[in-house]
C-alpha cells in the first residue's frame, strides 16, 4: 500500500487528538513515572506497547494512521487487534484486510480475534460485550498498557441521544468517557467527517461494515434519521452540544458519587444480617444524595442495584413516614426501626 | 356555557394532577400551617386565594377548569389571570374570550393583563419575560399565594430538547419545576393530549394559537418535527423519557449546588478587594464542585455569571498550575496567589 505522506487538516486534527490522549492519559501501572524514569535507550520491546480496536471503518482506521505516526514519537510501540464477530458471511476477509492495512501502517503485533456473539440481552448489546471481552484479552496476552478506541463526536451524541430515549436515568447520558481504566477514547472530540477526510487524505480505503447503515439497529436509526432531523430543525451544531452535554454530565455525576462515597464511610453501620443508615442523615441530604447512598448500600451490601423506582419506595421511607411496613425488594428487605433504615438479606430470593 | 359534568377518565387525571400540587406544595408565608391553624369557617375573602394562568389553549384551560373544581374542596379561592401579549390582530378578542370561559367555570377574579413584548433577547424570550413579570404583578395585586401554570409533560420534553440543542450546560436540561416560588406546574406529569381530551369532554372550546404552529420558533419546530421523529424512530415513550431525566438532572444539580453552597461558607476568605479560595480545598474537591465553588464566590462577590470556558480557565489556575498570570475575565481579576484564588474587581471594565 502507498501513502501520500501529505499532512492534511484532517489528518492533523486526528493526531493532535491522539497525541493529546497519549500524553495527558493518567499512569497505568506498567508505564515509568518521573520518579522512576526509563532506562535512556529503551530497546523497542521494551517500549511501552499501545493496541489500536481496528475494525476497518473510517474511524478506527483514522484512529490507527494517527496512532502509528504519534507513537514511535512519545517512545511508545502500536499495535492493532482487530475482533472478527463472525455475524456474516465474509467477516473474515474484512478482518483480514484490516489486519494488511495495519501492518502496512506499521503496527506490531497485529491480531485478529475471532468472537462468538450469542444474543443474550440483544444484538447489539451481546456483540459489545463478546467485543470488550476479546478486547481485554488481547491487552493480557501482549501486555499492552493502552487500547485506543475509534469512538467519535458523532457516536458520544447518538450515546447520549440512545440514553435519553430509554430514560432510564442520567447515567444513561453520561456518553462514554474519554478514559475508563486502560481504554482511551482519543477521537471523542473528532466529528466522523474528519476522520472519513483523514482516510481519503492518506489513500486510506476504509471498510464499510454493513451492519452500520442497517436500519433494524437503533443506533442506525439514530445516526441516519434523528441526528440529522434534529441538526436540520435546530442548527448546526447540535452534536457538539449533545457531547458537550454529556461530559457536564459526567463531571456532575462524579462529584455526587464521590459525595455519597465518603458520607457512606461515616454513616454505614452494620445490623443484624445486614447494614443500616440513620433516618435524620438520610432526611438531612439532598434527594439526589440520598437515591445514591441508599444504592450504594444495597450494593455494597448485597451486590444488587437498584432501579430508581425501588430507590424512591425506600425513599419514602425517610421522606414519607406513615408507618409503612418492610419493603421487600429484589435481593433485599428494606425497613424503618428506631431512626435506621436497615437494610437485610432478602425473606425470599427474587428467583426463588 | 353548558358543561356537560360527566367525569371522563382525562378530567379526571387533570383534576388529580391539581389536586396533588395543591395539597403537596410547601407552605407560602401567607398559607396557614398546621402549628397555625385557620379559624373553622374562613369567610370566603379570608380564604387563599389562587391563581391560574390561562392562554385559553386547552392545556391552561383544562387546568382552569380542575382548579375550579378542586380549590373549593380544599379550603381555596380560584381566580385567572389572562396576559394579552398585543403580538397580533385579535390578541384582545382571543383575552377576552379566555376572560369569558374563566368565568364561566366560576373562576373568580378573572383579571386580563395588557403587556408590551419588545424584542430583547429574541421575540419567545422578550415575550416570556413580559408574560411572567404581568404574572408577578397579578400576584402581588389580588394576594394570591400561589399561581398555576400549565406546562405539560410535552412542554417539558420540548424544554429539555431545546436544552440540549443549546449545550449551554446540564442546567438547561433541567426542564421546569414542578414548584418555584409561588409558582406550581401541576400538569408537568399528564401529556398534552390528555388535557385536548379533558376540553373536549368538559365541551369547552380551547383557543388555539397561531404562534404555536409558527414554524419560525425553534419550539414550534422542536413540538412538530423533532419530538415525533423520535417518537417514530425511538419508540413511544420519549416524552415521558425526556421528562424523567429531567427530573433526575434537577435532583442532581441541587444536591450539588446545596454541598458547594456549604462549603464556600467554609472556605471563602475576604481578601484585598475582591475574596479568595484556598488552592488545596479546591484541588480536593472533584471537578463539578470547584466549578460551582469557582462561579458561586464570582457571583456572590461581584454578582457576575461565568460561563463554563472561563470557569474552566480559572480551574486550570488550581489543576494545570505552571506559573500563569493573573486572568482578565468579564468583570473580574482571578489569579493564583500564595496558595490562593484570589478574585478581584476587574482591573479595566470588559464595556469601558
Amino acid at each position: 500500500m502507498t501513502m501520500r505522506r501529505r499532512l492534511t487538516p484532517a489528518i492533523a486534527d486526528v493526531r493532535r487528538a491522539v497525541r493529546t490522549a497519549l500524553t495527558g492519559a493518567s499512569p497505568t501501572a506498567d508505564e515509568p513515572t518521573a520518579d522512576e524514569p526509563a532506562s535512556d535507550e529503551p530497546t523497542a520491546v521494551h517500549r511501552p506497547l499501545v493496541l489500536v480496536a481496528l475494525s476497518g471503518g473510517p474511524d478506527s482506521l483514522a484512529l490507527a494512521a494517527a496512532t502509528a505516526f504519534e507513537a514511535p514519537r512519545l517512545g511508545l510501540r502500536a499495535g492493532a487487534v482487530i475482533v472478527d464477530h463472525r455475524l456474516q458471511p465474509g467477516s473474515a476477509d474484512a478482518a483480514a484486510e484490516a489486519a494488511r492495512a495495519a501492518a502496512a501502517l506499521g503496527l506490531d503485533p497485529v491480531l485478529v480475534r475471532e468472537v462468538t456473539v450469542d444474543g443474550a440481552g440483544g444484538p447489539e448489546a451481546a456483540a459489545r460485550e463478546a467485543r470488550y471481552a476479546a478486547l481485554d484479552a488481547a491487552l493480557a496476552d501482549t501486555g499492552a498498557t493502552r487500547l485506543l478506541l475509534g469512538h467519535t463526536l458523532d457516536d458520544q451524541a447518538e450515546t447520549v441521544l440512545l440514553g435519553l430515549a430509554r430514560g432510564s436515568g442520567a447515567s444513561s447520558l453520561w456518553g462514554m468517557a474519554r478514559e475508563s481504566g486502560t481504554y482511551l477514547r482519543p477521537l471523542l472530540g473528532i466529528r466522523r467527517s474528519i476522520t472519513e477526510q483523514a482516510c481519503a487524505d492518506a489513500a486510506l480505503e476504509p471498510w464499510h461494515d454493513p451492519q452500520n447503515t442497517n436500519s433494524l439497529y437503533t443506533r442506525v436509526r439514530v445516526r441516519q434519521r434523528v441526528l440529522p432531523t434534529l441538526e436540520h430543525e435546530l442548527g448546526p451544531g447540535v452534536a457538539e452540544a449533545l457531547a458537550r452535554t454529556a461530559e457536564q454530565l459526567r463531571e456532575d455525576a462524579e462529584a455526587l458519587d464521590h459525595f455519597a462515597s465518603e458520607i457512606i464511610e461515616e454513616l454505614a453501620e452494620s445490623a443484624e444480617a445486614g447494614i443500616s443508615l440513620p433516618v435524620a442523615a438520610l432526611a438531612a441530604n439532598p434527594p439526589a444524595l440520598r437515591q445514591r447512598l441508599i444504592r450504594l448500600a444495597v450494593r455494597a451490601e448485597f451486590h444488587v442495584s437498584l432501579g430508581r423506582a425501588h430507590t424512591l419506595e425506600v425513599a419514602r421511607l425517610v421522606t414519607d413516614w406513615n408507618g409503612q411496613g418492610p419493603l421487600d425488594l429484589p435481593g433485599v428487605r428494606v425497613e424503618r426501626r428506631h431512626g435506621l433504615i436497615v437494610f437485610s438479606a432478602a425473606a425470599i430470593h427474587p428467583n426463588g
